[in-house]
């Protein structure tokens, strides 16, 4: 029986445990996708104690306190840090083979050295002494980045935003890369008329540009584009839930962009037309930049209304759907590729239903031009635990070419999930040692040791190809 | 090599057989879900023989006979047992891999003592063998659940039901518990005008109210839940294939429901509405009588039209559906959680394709409340075996908590299938007790054994809250 | 460790190996379905080196380069068989986990004896060594057939095919079974008014019907299935997205033919109905003949309009749908069963998460008449490796009959490709012998040795029926 949590956690055989100790371990991170505020990073943010660092926005942590049946005044109510923290202490032993167990434990002993296990009898122990430890000044975001051997770190920003935190860091001598990533879902977010209305606003203030057409929307966005490339943006990112076939008739996207101009609501094949429109037109642009453009696609936003009101979004009242994916993605991707404007894409998949779908739809535009140009991203969000990013891998692998993928992201609100891609790596190694093992693999170190470097490391820096820290001040 | 069906069949490791020995084998059975017949129970039914036993309403047996090429004629037809049963018998070596296979030998094992394989040579002596046995007092319907440990069975009732087998099983001495559960299918079965009104005809009867209106039916349906409630029923249940997204335009439900009553046949869009209607003021009603409501979604029945006229349903012609489930289920359960009337609620997925979904879903209901409001139902039907046991067990604890699930079911017709709940307990505790083998548990028995027992008993029994017997005489 | 590609390959214990070696590998091999040229079988073509042989047709591996950042001039374009080769070497280190991995080195040494990994470096000398042999007579198609065990092999054929070589090869003395099989895809490919009016000009001339109406179409077809039957006959073959929910309303199909017949654009519901319609009255001409009929589900194929213009269909951009099946599959087997007209149907599904939808979709009619009449299809294109064969297999096991199995198929276009019959049988050997070794199946080796060889063999040898060679002189 094996030690829980031990050095070789997750790896299953020799083989597996030379791939990961030998090459995966010591690779420095590019998390090309995350939710970590520059803000906090600007100001080296330091924790008062773990329920902020843990607790704070981890929607995650929520859910699962909820479905234990806690109630709300300990997970975003009035109650004291303290408090919060052994309720979610006594929630843990519950959480057994749930990601959040691991994560949970994994985070203990990574970042504080804690091999205790976290229960309501070790809570006060572990709150008093993880607390501690987040007021010495190497626990602050930055410290934090610094010890996780993070090299880059990519943000993800709405248009609007004045990049004034990238800026600060970019012009710090503070090592490790803090890139914006253009994120516009704002831009396209038509269903609710007002609240669309006053965004274009506020993007007319920042970008200069008055919007009464969608061209006028797109030369805005094309303004914002060249000024997030200027401070070291390569990436984009879009939450959608589903590309759309669009019908024949109807108005143009010209007459449906004026119609909700004008205050008016519009017809569901409405929503649709103008949606895609606009994200047709992006990805061209984004093409025109050599960026790599981001697909996350497939969630149910926002299911609990009474939650929506109490909380806002992003607060653990998401899911999984099931949208038809396959022709309309196709016809999206192929728009683009037929005029030869398809950017570097990777799509993200939240139904792992659909897995072999996306693992076989890269094939499609994967055209010679570079080495991995259409990715299936990685295990994403409820995905994001050993099952499903076996799943990817093993899909990405049967249909694809792994040894091309660029690997793990944190996709994470909290500067404590780093230990995910140190997670990512022993499943990878795992998988690869175990082929091996079986006879499935040759012995062959050297090459699939390099293929495990690739994917933890080498192919996310030629593929996004993140000019160096400090050109743009 | 380990022998066929030991001591620790299922159990792979010396963690999983603690696990199952020392805590899950001794638990009581409560079978929140079943299709027995109480009037067999009242009764105390012996058998004539082990056809009638296994194979008098055994359509996951008759479905394996036909793909084995065997004539309607000793499925369903005029053969007698003896020969009925051969056939079964020589169908059973071509069953391998298939749960039947393993069902067919732990049912000969755990209620006969039979260790022989079952094929065309052993037929003969296992009919016989078996028939004499459960000619014994012992081997009725009841001694079964005596022998099996069961401490409560839940039936299946339509709201049309007087419910008098129930009012004499718990007026009587036998000491395992005997409930109802509300199946109201037939009171939105809504397709078929002429059924439809004839069965408003029979719960107008057993109501005593006049159905005019859908007002009407909602009352009569509401005096019956009252009526189910006395007689100690605390769950519902529903067999739909998805629930609906409404247009917003059309006619109201309660101009629908007058239509239908007048014998018109409805539009598809209408049949969608009514039916939604009812099962959302069904909900509001369960939410009242703080009952668990269950759905079983996603099958495809009676796609064999002529076995349908031939046989009727439930004979062996239904399969799994790709229905969209997320969007309208969401709504479904939105529209109760918004006035907070959402019932605790157990949702079966036939299709595993969906099970991510299903295990994210429950996620955005679970409002602390209560621990594991909202629930992942027991993998069902076509998926009661170990693959769909293991899919649904992984998809819960990847998506939510394991540890608050309220486990098995047999959802079965047939006094000799408790043994699936066995069958559950050895793949559960395989499952966790390989994590503990592998070191991604950790090995603290006290804590994995008591989740265990949580999931095979205590869960259940604080979930449902059935009354105890003999309060209601 | 086991060594890469030993003996042993796939197989995991004892009870493996010995199903595979003592009785699997010694079956004759059918393929029941596959793209092979029968011209190149009658002239015995020899390769001029691997390149034509590998390199040619198949668009696996031309996708894994796209992927891998080779040029087109490389994969279909005008570089020299070497170069080619060398492009393609230098690609298979990185396709580890991909099947091309397996594939290529199985290949190497079941039909050249190389043991040598395939890379850059060894690129040269495998191109000499293997283009030497495949000048010997004994490597032209005949030879390679004879080498590998092949008892039968069925091409794809079209309606307006002569089956001249057919002809030719059936009253040679080659030993090996080569016969037709029926794909009328273009008979009802109502997409594209002008390329259908031209096909049936063509399928005019071959049948000698004058094609007006609907009514003349299916009766040139009937011919033409005639006409087939004749030379040995005894499959059809179907590559169709889904089946469709046909609306009650609209023009017959009669009228639709019509339409398209003057030369008009047909809409979206008409071209559904007119498909569906022709597909429904050939399904009653297979059952007349008493043939096999197989329908292919579920893919998007030329997805990249853009080499479709370049390099035309079957080149590499075809992925897997996400179709909705299951009402519309459902009633179109109804819809023939209903008047006993549903002829033995084998089901081939591109997205695993429909293995189960089909898996228990044919439970639907098997209706007793011979044993395995409906067939779960060997996993297919994309899906034809271990994991996608386990997959299938294990579906198959769960909701059906395993042991009626028909089994593998190669559907390759290469002669290279026959070891993927081993590689299937390895898969299928590993997992009954892994049940046998954990104590889920009893150590009976002549039951689960002849089941094995059932599936390899026997099941299809009964099931398809084939007349023996040369009786259609």
């Amino acid at each position: 029986m094996k030690k829980f949590l031990d050095d070789n956690f997750l790896l299953d055989n020799k083989n597996s445990e030379e791939l990961y100790h030998n090459y995966a371990a010591e690779m420095p991170i590019i998390d090309y996708h995350s939710h970590l505020q520059p803000k906090e990073i600007v100001h080296d943010r330091k924790f008062e104690s773990i329920t902020e660092a843990w607790l704070e926005g981890d929607h995650y942590k929520w859910r699962a306190m909820r479905t234990n049946g806690i109630n709300e005044k300990y997970i975003t109510g009035s109650a004291i840090p303290e408090e919060k923290f052994e309720k979610w202490a006594e929630t843990v032993p519950q959480t057994v083979r749930n990601p959040l167990y691991h994560w949970t434990h994994l985070e203990l002993k990574r970042y504080f050295g804690i091999e205790k296990l976290l229960n309501k009898d070790s809570s006060s122990e572990i709150f008093c002494k993880t607390s501690e430890m987040l007021k010495q000044d190497s626990y602050g975001c930055q410290g934090i980045l610094l010890r996780m051997n993070v090299e880059t770190v990519c943000t993800t920003d709405d248009p609007t935003d004045t990049l004034g935190h990238h800026k600060k860091l970019n012009r710090s001598d503070f090592p490790v890369q803090v890139l914006p990533t253009f994120r516009p879902d704002k831009a396209y977010a038509v269903e609710d008329v007002s609240n669309y209305n006053t965004y274009l606003d506020e993007l007319t203030k920042v970008s200069g540009t008055k919007i009464n057409t969608l061209s006028d929307l797109l030369s805005a966005l094309e303004h914002r584009i060249k000024y997030f490339h200027e401070h070291g943006c390569r990436l984009s990112d879009h939450g959608i839930e589903q590309f759309y076939v669009l019908l024949q008739n109807g108005l143009s996207a010209e007459a449906i962009f004026k119609k909700i101009r004008t205050g008016t609501k519009l017809e569901k094949e409405e929503v649709v037309r103008l949606k895609q429109t606009i994200l047709h037109e992006l990805a061209k642009m984004y093409h025109n930049k050599s960026w790599v453009q981001q697909y996350h696609l497939g969630a149910i936003r926002n299911a609990n209304s009474r939650m929506m009101r109490e909380l806002g979004p992003d607060t653990g009242f998401d899911s999984i759907g099931d949208f038809a994916q396959g022709k309309a993605l196709a016809l999206f991707l192929d728009g683009l590729d037929a005029t030869n404007q398809l950017a570097k894409t990777v799509l993200y998949n939240l139904n792992p239903r659909d897995n072999e779908l996306i693992g076989t739809m890269i094939g499609n535009f994967n055209d010679g031009s570079i080495a991995g140009k259409m990715q299936f991203g990685s295990a994403w969000w409820f995905l994001d635990q050993k099952d499903g990013m076996e799943k990817q891998l093993n899909t990405l692998s049967n249909m694809g070419l792994l040894s091309r993928f660029v690997g793990m992201l944190t996709d994470s609100r909290s500067f404590l999930s780093f230990p995910r891609h140190e997670y990512f790596r022993r499943i990878l190694c795992n998988l690869i040692g175990k082929d091996v093992q079986n006879g499935e693999l040759p012995n062959d170190m050297k090459l699939l040791g390099g293929i495990v470097q690739n994917i933890c490391y080498h192919n996310a820096k030629a593929y996004f190809n993140f000019e160096s820290k400090k050109i743009h001040v």
